[in-house]
């Protein structure tokens, strides 16, 4: 409900009501735009040429300042060019994201042991701080636990019949050449490996979703190859035909956020968890773990009432900084965002924190890893190249924890709204008081 | 995780079931970490101090290789370090993320009106060369139309009280003083309005929402500070006194994924729409209305039966690449994401698509967008500085617009697959086929 | 769907899979169909009319045993057959759901204060001694407070324009027509009010919202009617026409469950509470405060982990029964037992138990709540006719506190199976052990 | 947004905040509560009994009138009072809910094939005219296909270990001992099987999903008896011990709305289908198969844009009459309800219409269907007892497609509103106009 003007006394300036009525005239005549001349200005000839020539042609079209232009492709960045080339399409420089370092943040799980230095990309204050003392303390504590539980990431094809029976009759088909599937998927990938094929029937619609293992690469173009050699096999040999077909019917939950992967995976699953000893919560975070478990009873209904698939503070702020820094697809923190945190207290006074993650899309190959700074990233965390992306997958675990762990505390603490003000400050003066700027 | 093994004669090599089992014995001993001594690593103290030393002190404790602190740490970053005080802290470098040309697009809105270049910031193959053939072919059509539609950016406290009569008592006390709010709020801000408080109740838990105008800053900070003024209002008069009670109690939606946007806005709510002639599909697309309608109702569907929040093919990409491009918040693709597409053919055999995105949190002031290299990206989209938040929404919604018929189109015609593979070819040999590679 | 078949030497014999595969023969020729003859069975004349030769028509159509037609078309029932003239059509008698009396439960509510007794019909059983169980130790702890804070439902017409700017300026006629929607609305019902009108702009289409306040009716008709007449006012007045429209266009959550209630409310939002000493607790539910609120946190993670809408044990028992005796829309469960439940310990060592019923759909006039028996199961909770309703929603809120107390309380003592067995038993001798047999 | 009252002129009577500041006096002091004396009424005593001398004793109770007794413990009640004995306890007399009759639907499916009879029991007039109207057209273009695709349904035990290495631990050893489960489960049941078992780790906590098939019967009562045996054998047996354990906790979705039965299914999953002529839809839904498909759309995205699960017209008026009517559980409309349902015309111009029911939980033996009234529904279907679950479940998703048909239809066609008032004027008439009445 919104409390209504009249008795609040302020006028609703915003409303969708009051932007709808702005444009009752129409915005715009056909055949005319203001301020666009009539011809469209000269498009982009879409190219992955990343020579010096190629970058001069495309800021000629821009018409930008030279300071705009170095600002993007400054000459380190020509230099290392050549590096680029096959990551991106129209290269016009690059966007340069700070990195600050967080750490040592000690992790004990199957794949990843050890004290970790973890770089953060982002452009907000006061993140690496919170997460740089989520991190301490649990390192203070000993450490946490965590841990991959799952892994596996699929496509969805999907195939539109003219009737349910002829959805059964290609089902029966189907399943009687998984073999064969699994045969065509892996003669596309040295790496990949097919595990499961599930069906979904409506109506006349079949949806195939075929789930893989990807090695150390985060894998989607991987299956994506793998899925269209299936569905090539499919098309030449089933006798039942679609109407038509999609290599991906939108049913596997690529880059969105869905309630889906808590029943299964996609990607990979972690889960983190530690003990604190109140004396450690009262140190580090300034609170107590009955106040932590308070919020997170008064949060976790938030979230519900708010209709949020799962229950955290937030996952996107931790992944969004290391997905950057770390060549990994930003994108896809739409969906590895998803997961649940819990706090409470143990019988003896601690407080138990924990969240679960089903759905990282982390690699340690393939994508953005191989860019140069990029890979630096991943050389600090000693996680770059082959046989480390179940390692990254549970330090992301181990980094949520951290987050949650200082972003609860401060809004525990009071400290939320105070550690933004100081690091404003800080943009003035460079100082920085160190105890009380978290969030 | 099951597996049909029996049936289909694989193994499940990474279930959770091979996991957990993995981990029969215990992982450690208490005290013990494998891989890390006793003692933990030197930690990083936490400043925002940028100045050569400080960077330096941070790298020494991280004993990597010279390559790796120069990939970060380059002359031009440490030429311009001062341009990230307070924006980062334990600030070491930069990661340079690759940014690619999409355009023109032009977009007919309330207030983006013309011809855009768009620079997009991202390190995935096929990408920019998707969005660039979406923009393309809306521009070759006459532009689409988007629209802020509304907008408003809230904060949640929490109050926790022994009973519901207390909450009762509470509520009137705050229903009396929203004026006092507002005058509270507005002290702390000069671009903030507090236009609307509405109000949850759950037992003894009552949440107050409060939203806000946040001028051209995306403004989480913003109401953060002035819902923090709120509460210290509140908590000197109110007499009925919580038990405990939160600055954010997590029903705001702050990024995470929800379905409450689409009830109200969170930050900024956009629509985009454009009508597309057959042949202009035909030509741009390779394939026509009807398979792009019958695209979308398969798709919805998928999406529909995997839980997802909103029903489109993903918007996760176009804006991730935007937002750190343009040096907005990358955390809030988590929420920026959700949103709703639709194909359809028209009565005159036409395309019509249209996007509504209800959760956009985008900024031209503040966060990232001082920054050399973002506020350049800024300069490149001619949406720098006060007065262009709502034409960057606008963008925005065009861009998700662009990104949604390409995709689906790469997914009708075939050439999803195609395009990565041919991008991955381009890797070896800077080629490129512009006419096949989108996806 | 996939099973471990491999791993635990079973068959899967029900999947998908399975029935999918049984049926690659066609199920059927086109024009035959198994078990029936090429000629349909005789229709059924759709009437209203209750007499003794209507019923009689009908039966003849069913060939049924002389024994099912008593069952159904009973003395009682062909004698009071009048009554249910208006409610139905094609009458063919009545289903006889036995009522069970819960109580007394003591509600200190806004409307609903005293002790009431409760009939509740179902056929399950230990599903009456459940609640009956939680009614009593709620008043043996001196009664629960259940409040109504919310009221209203609505009706969400759809209008499909060509384009967006359309849109705009039809929405603008619309808020401009806010008055006279008012006049139109309420020219059709003595007890309806439009209270608001909500605009939801996607890309063409417009939903409209339209809320009323509907007297002690449940409301669905009086909301239908009352929207009709504003669609016919702005189908004469509107110079803005749609391509099509739809009175109802899915978006007010009629008859299913959505996160959207939560937000605001449809029908009646209801909170309810109570504190139970451990004493209590222990005496009633042969459980501790703890115990319960250790299943609270495990099984609203349970709910989150699987998709589920609210956090609750269920309120589908409780609603359903009381809906099928008191004559409400037995459908409405579909939506009103989405809400949430809390459980907790209080400092004192209480158990702090609440319930939060966004949607309940109730009334005390219109419907069902006229006929013979249901009027009685009204009368028996002395909450029959006009002026009722609102305390009815808070007795259904106390009703579901009660359930979530007891069915919790079953799960932490471990009596959940035993109360099935020992029912089971009951059905056998009619004996009943009544400590033990709740669920 | 709500539209502001200074603008629209009335004043929003009944919100949240008039409600809760109509209580800012205490609703009642410690120890007193209006209208209720200090001592409460006297207690209903549990029983099973169902003989004269129990029914009058409850009656004693509750000083009603000698009529409203008479509507429920009527002389037939009464001389089959010993039939509800093991159904209900604390039994005070029936309620007659009205049975109309629909038909003939003819259906095609792996199990029910024929043309079927189906008794609806609902107070809501015109619901039984709609489906009328919906399975005759049905029935006249040839019949429906529906087709059971996947069945099982489970309980969720939960387990809280102290830590994650503990329930890696369990985990290894319940999996090692799946055998031994499957033994323990099937010791107590007949008619169950155990098909498979997932492990769902969220930190310190497990979930095991038992899924079973359960015969003709829904089962719920056998799951529970089933996983109560297992885990006393884990109890028993399982060196780890956990800190306490749950036989449910809540992951199963028992009877409420959740998106994961679309992932899997839970009860029964059906999906039919039907193609109709143009012809066929305008001579009984008085609108083009055009329409119907316009509206799909526009209302798909309306259920999208609300946040429900699924996308329906609703299920739940069908399943709730049914259910009722059939001695089904009526509480499990809070689950079954939940679905798809999608329309569109198909290139020769037919409509093509298809709903899919992920979640129903109807069975053929226990539960309600041995009452006499109850059994006399079943036997009009012709599907009273052993080896007919599966085909009640195809009706029932053929029932839905009849719903959705007519429902759609009425709201294209703008006959909705029209039945509502042709109904309530046959309340004091008796008289039908057949053709324009459904909703």
């Amino acid at each position: 409900m919104t409390s209504d003007s009249a008795r609040t006394a302020w006028p609703r300036v915003a409303t969708q009501t009051a932007h709808a009525a702005d444009r009752t005239r129409p915005a715009h005549e056909p055949g005319e735009v203001a301020g666009a001349p009539a011809r469209p200005a000269p498009r982009v000839r879409c190219s992955a040429h990343v020579g010096p020539g190629d970058l001069d042609r495309r800021w000629q079209l821009l018409r930008t300042s030279a300071e705009t232009r170095l600002a993007l492709a400054d000459a380190v960045t020509l230099a290392e060019a050549e590096h680029y080339r096959g990551h991106i399409e129209n290269l016009i420089g690059t966007v340069k994201v700070p990195v600050g370092l967080v750490g040592p943040l000690r992790v004990m799980g199957s794949f990843a042991r050890g004290d970790y230095y973890i770089p953060l990309a982002t452009t907000e204050a006061t993140l690496v701080a919170s997460f740089s003392r989520g991190a301490q303390l649990i390192t203070d504590g000993g450490g946490c636990t965590s841990v991959l539980v799952n892994e596996g990431i699929g496509r969805s094809p999907g195939f539109a019949f003219t009737t349910l029976d002829e959805c059964s009759r290609f089902v029966a088909w189907a399943l009687a050449h998984v073999t064969a599937f699994k045969r065509c998927a892996e003669r596309t990938t040295h790496h990949g490996k097919l595990i499961d094929m599930r069906v979904s029937i409506e109506g006349n619609h079949v949806y195939l979703h075929f789930e893989y293992l990807t090695g150390d690469a985060a894998g989607q173009n991987m299956v994506t190859l793998a899925t269209e050699a299936i569905c090539a096999y499919i098309s030449e040999r089933c006798p039942v035909r679609p109407q038509y077909a999609f290599l991906e019917a939108n049913l596997s939950g690529d880059k969105k956020a869905s309630a889906r992967s808590f029943g299964s995976v996609r990607g990979k699953k972690v889960t983190a968890e530690v003990a604190l000893p109140g004396e450690l919560v009262r140190k580090w975070l300034r609170t107590t773990p009955e106040q932590m478990a308070n919020y997170w009873r008064m949060g976790a209904m938030g979230g519900i009432l708010s209709g949020t698939v799962g229950a955290q503070g937030q996952f996107a702020n931790g992944l969004a900084a290391l997905y950057i820094a770390c060549g990994q697809d930003a994108a896809c923190v739409a969906e590895s965002a998803v997961g649940v945190t819990r706090f409470e207290t143990t019988p003896r006074g601690d407080l138990y924190a924990t969240v679960t993650l089903p759905n990282l899309l982390v690699g340690t190959v393939g994508g953005g890893t191989s860019l140069p700074s990029q890979r630096a990233c991943l050389d600090i965390l000693g996680l770059s190249g082959p046989g480390k992306a179940r390692a990254l997958a549970e330090v992301c675990g181990a980094l949520c924890l951290a987050g949650e762990l200082s972003l609860v505390a401060a809004l525990c603490a009071g400290s939320f709204a105070r550690a933004h003000r100081a690091l404003a400050r800080g943009r003035a003066n460079g100082d920085h008081d160190e105890e009380a700027t978290y969030a």
